[in-house]
């Protein structure tokens, strides 16, 4: 099983000619998610091929505008597409009140329907799952009620061998047991240890989005090893006066946070719109944490 | 004096890759009109080097989200930016309730003060005036109340001849009643007649804006003999029934349009996101009015 996120948008809140404001969409086996929504997402799920039906889960971290106004224009879109389908928002929950007004002024039968999911800004929780996939969201450190968010695939059973069940002749019923753990006992009475029945199933894949957030380090403990991690990066170090007066991160920031919490690969965005080169940004982080991408808008990563 | 009109938006409500929704820019000597504010008219406005701090007056035509969902982004950007002034906008009433509920949610101080005009859809009004410009609202016809908009420069008083001031010793004083249309009387009690005096002022510029809108005869005698015409056509001719039922202008209907009024340049817009290719539009057009163009995101038009 594997994760494609797409970046629909990698600026923060001034607008920029050519980088969109916060959206990601992130698509995992039977799901497409949507993490933010800054004005322009429907413009960048087109570009980048998205369906918009396909669209079911929708993350957004906080309510500054940059990250959530492009969400009553896709409504009314995937509205006036006939799509019929909840659609689930996870969010802070004064969102409900900012956008009821206009969800009401929308004429004719709404076919799509919002559901609001409050998010906890006090601790960490579990907000979404599936048979395959589990979303925790978890607080961060901004000038508003933010949070980050977790997207864990599940642990699968091990995998049995199947010379293994040939060999000791394991009848059917037993295999669940085994590959949850479980020894064999054999007719004649030896006990077969699981370890010698299995193989491990593939480490289970997370990816782990955080912005807006100063460094934090609590951080680390919840999103420990995740093969992705999207780490805000809105200046370069030499503006770190501001990144801390502001509760944003510098490159090196994130690029600490990366190895703190052990990530495979980071991936840095929300650039201040103040820098046009992004390469800057790569290199920055890099002296920090090696394996580091500067996130552009439309490129996909696969996890 | 001339008016510069910038397209920042040439479609209709579903997204397109690449034509954003309604926006438009009109600069006439001392002023930034903006008109319609379509989602991501902020960043047509930064990617066409548009000043944001110049904006102070906003003419929305009607409240479908294709033409205002970027209003709340743009007031959120110019508050960012520090700009301060008062922002009129001129607006179905309704539009106050429905963005009221996110303006307080913006943190701090609003720098930016968005004073709110309702228009009146019963019949044309003044809703601006200053020593060069008038601006009319006047009902079209939609499935929601809608304006048009007629932006017309005031017309000069005549230019009075500089050899006539020195032929006939005219003072300072009189001056002004001349170019107002006054005869002049020589001391030696002569009558000279005011055509003789003077030359008459260019006519004046007007650009008038129609969208959304059905074809609708009435509207021709308001915006009668305008130099510059913007008239949606959602639809190529073949579809004109779904114009019909959506109240929607076809190609054809709108080049009909600039015939009835007299308009000197037909510009035409609001393009289904069906139709990719914009040469057919422009083509059907001129069949019944021949100085048509098709707009296209960030084209400029002198008037």
């Amino acid at each position: 099983m594997s994760f494609e996120l797409t970046i629909l948008g990698s600026n923060s809140a001034l607008p920029t000619s050519n980088r969109y404001p916060t959206a990601q969409v992130l698509e995992v086996p039977g799901r497409c998610f949507l993490i933010d929504c800054g004005e322009g997402t429907q413009i960048q799920i087109r570009r980048n091929k998205i369906s918009f039906s396909k669209i079911r889960h929708i993350f957004i971290s906080h309510l500054h505008g940059d990250h959530f106004y492009g969400l009553i224009g896709l409504i009314s879109t995937m509205n006036l597409m006939g799509i019929k389908s909840d659609l689930h928002i996870y969010s802070p929950s004064e969102l409900k009140d900012l956008i009821q007004p206009q969800l009401d002024y929308i004429r004719g039968e709404m076919t799509v329907k919002p559901i609001f999911h409050p998010l906890n800004f006090k601790k960490p929780q579990q907000i979404f799952e599936d048979k395959n996939v589990e979303v925790f969201s978890f607080p961060v450190k901004h000038s508003i009620p933010t949070s980050g968010f977790l997207f864990k695939e599940k642990t699968k059973p091990a995998n049995i061998k199947k010379d293994m069940i040939k060999a000791f002749n394991i009848p059917i019923a037993k295999i669940k047991d085994i590959k949850a753990g479980a020894d064999f006992l054999t007719e004649d009475g030896h006990t077969i240890s699981n370890n010698k029945l299995t193989t491990s199933p593939p480490p289970p894949k997370s990816y782990a989005f955080c912005t807006d957030t100063a460094f934090h380090p609590p951080i680390a403990e919840i999103i420990k090893g995740a093969d992705l991690l999207y780490h805000e990066a809105t200046f370069l170090d030499k503006m770190k006066d501001l990144a801390g007066k502001t509760l944003h991160s510098t490159t090196k920031e994130a690029a600490q946070m990366a190895k703190l919490c052990g990530a495979k690969k980071l991936l840095i965005g929300h650039y201040s719109a103040r820098f046009k080169n992004i390469e800057d940004f790569e290199k920055e982080a890099r002296t920090v944490f090696k394996n580091t991408e500067a996130a552009r808008d439309g490129n996909k990563y696969t996890i």
